[in-house]
């Protein structure tokens, strides 16, 4: 295990606001990517968080990602629906823009969908659900991303991980939030397995050959385990066919990972908003979700452990981490440490208690 | 293995709607419940085909489907949306009406989303989806069902398996249909391993206490394994809330199964229509889908064998079935035979070659 220090919330944001201005976004926008940062620190999915920072600002810097990107609504062609061409601008603000759409449209036409072109990774896609469940919609969101997953019956992964997120608002409780990839694990796992040299359990990797393997190296060169075999990889397929296909971005396969400098990453999205109201009164709809997570919540546990509903570990930690700081990992901080001296900004100074 | 005969699809197709006739259908309604089932017997998703018509009609015997339903859409709080009260009749009949009008909607707002309350089991989820792909459009459909997933960390069945189906059009080639529920096998092979006293896989069941059994007897008094754990039982949640709650019909757990006669099922769908043209040009995206399609069917394949596309397996042998007969196993004839002397009508004569 790192060595992990604690950071006051506001002081990470506005760092990492500091360092995105820097590198040339613009003040409004640098407070939307950095909000969706701590959002994910916040609630403990490190992958998506503050560690990313040095390399968002690698692509800013090198014009991979377009930091001027002009980011328009193109003429839209029936009433409930949009396109955003985000122009190969930063994917948080194409997500954010996109959702407020969406839940505007949703508004008058009970539903609201928006399709976005020519974006990048947009961060942790709950952030963009719960944008609409905030609003008591019924949000949905999908993302296609690099080649991970191998088409059922092939051995070459085409297919990005592909995430889905659902949020669902209730009333006296916390929204159900289910935010899943088309994998049984991230291949972060497996990396930090083949670091650690560690066997990884046989659902995890396939090898080159597409079989099961157990060593965190072959499956690393070869692909991910998709859940339910057919059926994940037949939902990774489908949000390919609904993002970069329906938008004309770009075909399974091409989108570039975060890490590949060689061009834009040609990532899609899609952003769908439910009116709750459209379809019942809300105050009986959040009263119903309520009984469903308290029903779901007393029921016989196996071995004895609380049972959580989707999104509520995070949840409760997000509200203890606004109060009481995130703690991070020595090693971040050193990158982060670096940042503020290429840029001359103060450095991070962590809580003491 | 059971005894095969071969029955012609048309043949066949009006023997059923005969029997739904005089077990109380209107004629045309007769046709689509029909026309469902051998759309299943042609794809070989048998468990949804002609096995079905002696259950179907001891329930609208019974009056526990009403057969003489007053279907209709409830006043439109918003134009992209739309709710259909079944009044507790089929669910063919609901799903046919429901679809129609999420696609006529699709056709002016670019989506549009149909939810249904008080409806019943309506046989094979991918006949709706399909709908939509037949007109151009992607469509999507989701249904509740009775208790068979435990909800995440618990051991009580209260989740159905709660399919999904996305049907994708396709220019030259044959449509992209995915149709999946939620666990990773049905009940029914279960069921059959039970009756053929063979172990299951260890990924097929659980035991009452939620852990993996490879005795069928003990899976079948627990529950069927979500495909990747806690993602496939919050999938299924999440369609729980989108079907069931969202149009007030029932809460998780309270769906009955379509052999229990003690009450209306409580049966809830999700019918969405996405107009392709309203984001690209459709011939572009039917090609591109074409495209994606022969890429992934000339990935190197695991073990040689050839590479078939989610619905592909299915659209061949629809095409061969419909031509040369459906095969049936001589246990279901004998089952349709009684219903035929039931109602008087003529006993099925299977092909001759």
């Amino acid at each position: 295990m790192s060595q992990l220090k604690v950071y006051d919330a506001n002081t990470l944001d506005d760092f990492s606001v500091n360092i995105l201005t820097k590198a040339g976004m613009g003040y409004e926008e640098a407070r939307i990517i950095s909000d969706t940062l701590i959002f994910a620190e916040t609630r403990n999915i490190k992958s998506h968080g503050i560690v990313r920072l040095p390399v968002y600002t690698k692509r800013i810097e090198n014009g991979i990602v377009n930091r001027n990107a002009k980011m328009k609504f193109l003429n839209s062609k029936a009433a409930a629906v949009a396109v955003l061409d985000a122009d190969n601008g930063m994917g948080q603000l194409a997500g954010y823009k996109a959702m407020q759409m969406a839940i505007s449209i949703a508004r008058v036409y009970g539903v609201g969908l928006t399709a976005v072109k020519n974006s990048n990774h947009f961060g942790v896609a709950s952030y963009y659900s719960m944008m609409a469940s905030n609003e008591d919609m019924i949000g949905l969101v999908m993302t296609n991303a690099s080649p991970a997953i191998a088409p059922f019956g092939t051995k070459t992964p085409l297919l990005g991980t592909n995430p889905l997120t659902v949020s669902v608002p209730a009333n006296e409780r916390k929204p159900v939030v289910l935010d899943m990839s088309m994998s049984t694990v991230a291949r972060g796992k497996i990396r930090l397995a083949a670091q650690q040299k560690k066997e990884i359990p046989v659902d995890w990797g396939l090898d080159v050959d597409g079989n099961p393997t157990t060593d965190p190296n072959e499956a690393l060169l070869g692909s991910l385990v998709p859940i339910g075999g057919v059926k994940g990889s037949g939902l990774s397929l489908i949000i390919d066919l609904l993002t970069g296909v329906l938008t004309g971005t770009s075909m399974p396969g091409e989108v570039k990972n975060i890490t590949d400098m060689s061009g834009p990453s040609k990532t899609s999205h899609m952003f769908i908003a439910i009116n709750i109201e459209s379809f019942i009164c809300l105050d009986e709809y959040k009263s119903k979700v309520d009984l469903t997570i308290d029903k779901i919540k007393t029921l016989p546990s196996k071995g004895e452990n609380e049972v959580f509903m989707a999104g509520e570990i995070e949840q409760n930690l997000m509200e203890k981490r606004k109060l009481e700081g995130i703690p991070v990992e020595i090693e971040v901080i050193q990158e982060l440490d670096r940042l503020a001296e290429k840029y001359g900004t103060k450095k991070l100074q962590h809580i003491t208690k």
